[in-house]
């Protein structure tokens, strides 16, 4: 934006926020042009911190009568650039509106702000022996979980954020505020406009309060350890059980090169191969029936050995050790940014791709470990690339591509659980062909001035050719 | 249509289809001009039976150059008027569209052209352990399911149509032909496409394949009669063992009324009272567990009587007795039809809803049963009346008004699985509030003509108003 069009839309905020909901500060803005991506850092003009959906719509009205665009910001941790501004832009920071309205232990629900972070949701759930499941490792915001679809260990069970949204309230790009869904748990009402804002990236409206479907805490939960000579046979394993009708709460492949960096930085002695992190929901009698089947057959899938926690604090170190990994792998390359590949493939294709996968690594010769939520068929290569070293970000931004290409060619998606943003619109066209005029024309429906999170998730030079 | 458009369309398919392929006969016509409802019938001008996805874009490349209306037919087993013509135009019958094209077991998805019936698909999925979970009770097409967003016994466990969904072949109303996804379990990329498509009742565009997701058939199952003294205390039990975790698979509520009809017509001998039909899914020991604890919780609330069914012939005899209700009511009133409400609450407001509906229907003097699928807060008033006699259909729809709007007062929807149709286009503005504009813009930018089953879900003097 330009100094004056900047001054021109701070005088307006200021009629309708309070000073300190307002900042021009140069470190504030750094924060909220970038996200734990590798994403190159653009800067908005402006930072608005909202307290209620009014300030929102307040926010919003401005941006259309003085043509700003506006990006939503929960707390950064998106891996594809979905936060940083394209063009500028006043930046809506929703860390204020963080508080947990109401649990409705009876129907299931809670109705949450969108700053809530996951953690702080679950610290308050525990309280009425309920639990919210989708879990993407960091302690993201539920605002920034429900607009880009997040997921994570546990959606083999419990589904993504798009299966917990039961109502989204959202501001639209002309300030009005609607309401997406309602509280019943299911309804063949109208067009399914929870599912279309979730996922929507910011693209379409903001979202200032969410009601969400949460969970009974599981009666009993056992959790194990289990390797494998190689990455294949873990990945048939997990098919096996799947198909056994065994119902797994989280699955989590951890290649041999992840779990050495695991070992490094978490103080751990696991065996150095191709690992399965399991976790099983159920009562005591089932589990154990259950339990026994899984041993069977992950024996018949040359499993090495196999480590049971069954109580707390065992599973929360086996789990932490799983969730620290990608600042193991950042801790033990300073200097290095991650790249994280994020492709989610058929079932059937998904012990190829990793073995494909790896192969690559090693032949580009660059560190990279492989995690895979293979319950759902997806998995991450964690890159570390020198971004000073042009040669090693094209080897890795190669491998990136090479590992989409491989999914798409084979019914699956570039993306599983991180969103578009940036990173993947280049392959959206090959993924979505025709489809994508159909997104086109409801973001040009929806956002007609282009002024919400322009650029991201659907590119408007694309958007130009539809008529 | 004036006969010289009927005319000129014919002219069109004729050199597009084969003759046999295209129809004016008025038998066939009256055949698809009516639903399994007592909305009124209308005639579509010509129906069509397409062999191929082909075929169909040909049929909507002519509906757009001669601006002629398309309807898309399944079973016409829907209950609000969806395949009722509302000014004629060209119904497209999809039952040769009618072959199961692959099964992918080791992704536990089935790819079938929309003419599919559900017992027809169960059939060749049984042949590898795997069955299709969405069971309306009506031996419904998978398409016309997927247009409707169908529900049925089993989604408290499975979930709904939507979410069985990975992908659709879809004919826009520019015979675009689009994939609304693809075959991994999950994906962050683009707008969610499938979830817009599934429940938009053919307003949006013709579905010529569906790609699901089917499940292992269960280990084993287990099912249960239960019987107690007031509609209030079977509700209770149900939100007791969900809030206890008991994986229930199917719930469903019939009250007193019902089973009086079902004996009748089914010659059993359950006890008249409010009864709750149950099934359970999981390995030996854990059922044994569950149902242990479910026995326990059904007795606090007052529980009459429990029997239980664990062979397969039992088992049949027993959901066959519900299924078969609808058509219990229908023969033991001759002449009369049937209006099937069809609301959804939040859970902790069912017991509430039911009991008022209860009370409604016996100060009405109607005859009417209750049936629910209590574990997702649905239920429906089966409500016969005479459409001779003005003062009842009059009093039907007072009572079906009245149970619409006291569950939008309480966070519900107009219909949890039956759709809006013509029937509950009415409900539509109170329920979805400023929402509704947001779904005419949607309308609107993927069929500006208004051409696709124009005047069902959205009305077109609505959407008059948006711009």
């Amino acid at each position: 934006m330009k100094l004056q069009e900047i001054e021109r839309a701070v005088e307006a905020l200021q009629t309708k926020l309070s000073t300190d909901q307002i900042t021009l500060n140069e470190t504030v803005r750094e924060l909220h042009g970038r996200d734990e991506s590798y994403h190159a850092q653009k800067l908005p003009d402006i930072v608005v911190f909202p307290a209620t959906t009014k300030d929102v719509v307040n926010i919003m009205e401005i941006s259309k009568s003085l043509h700003v665009p506006i990006i939503p910001f929960g707390l950064g941790s998106s891996l594809e650039g979905h936060v940083i501004p394209d063009n500028g832009g006043i930046t809506i920071d929703f860390s204020q509106m963080n508080q947990v309205l109401e649990v409705l232990e009876h129907d299931f629900l809670v109705k949450v702000q969108p700053g809530v972070t996951r953690t702080q949701l679950n610290k308050e759930l525990k309280k009425y022996g309920l639990f919210f499941p989708v879990d993407p490792g960091a302690d993201a915001t539920l605002g920034g979980m429900a607009a880009t679809n997040a997921s994570g260990t546990t959606s083999v069970k419990y589904g993504v954020m798009r299966d917990q949204v039961r109502d989204l309230e959202v501001v639209l790009a002309d300030g009005t505020v609607i309401h997406t869904g309602n509280k019943a748990a299911k309804s063949s009402s109208g067009l399914h406009l929870n599912g279309l804002f979730t996922g929507s990236e910011g693209t379409l409206g903001c979202f200032t309060e969410l009601t969400l479907k949460v969970y009974g805490i599981p009666e009993h939960v056992s959790a194990a350890r289990a390797s494998f000579p190689s990455v294949k046979d873990a990945v048939e394993a997990v098919v096996s059980i799947l198909q056994a009708g065994i119902p797994i709460a989280r699955v989590e492949l951890v290649d041999e090169v992840s779990i050495r960096q695991v070992n490094l930085f978490s103080e751990t002695d696991y065996a150095e191969k191709p690992t399965l992190f399991l976790e099983f929901h159920g009562n005591e009698a089932g589990l154990k029936q259950d339990i026994a089947f899984m041993n069977e057959i992950v024996e018949g899938h040359n499993c090495e050995s196999i480590e049971f926690e069954t109580d707390n604090a065992g599973r929360n170190r086996l789990w932490e050790a799983r969730h620290n990994l990608a600042y193991a792998f950042i801790h033990g390359n300073p200097g290095k940014k991650m790249m994280v590949t994020d492709v989610c493939l058929p079932i059937s294709e998904l012990a190829g791709a990793v073995a494909d996968a790896r192969e690559k690594v090693f032949a580009l010769g660059m560190v990279g470990g492989i995690v895979g939520h293979v319950g759902d068929g997806n998995f991450h290569v964690l890159l570390m690339m020198d971004m000073n070293d042009p040669e090693e970000v094209a080897k890795a931004q190669l491998l990136n591509e090479q590992i989409v290409l491989y999914a798409l060619e084979r019914g699956g998606t570039c993306t599983g659980e991180h969103g578009v943003g940036i990173g993947k619109q280049k392959y959206q066209q090959q993924e979505h062909g025709a489809a994508l005029l159909v997104m086109e024309r409801i973001k040009q429906a929806l956002d007609p001035d282009n002024r919400l999170n322009p650029n991201k998730l659907i590119k408007q030079e694309t958007r130009g050719a539809v008529q």
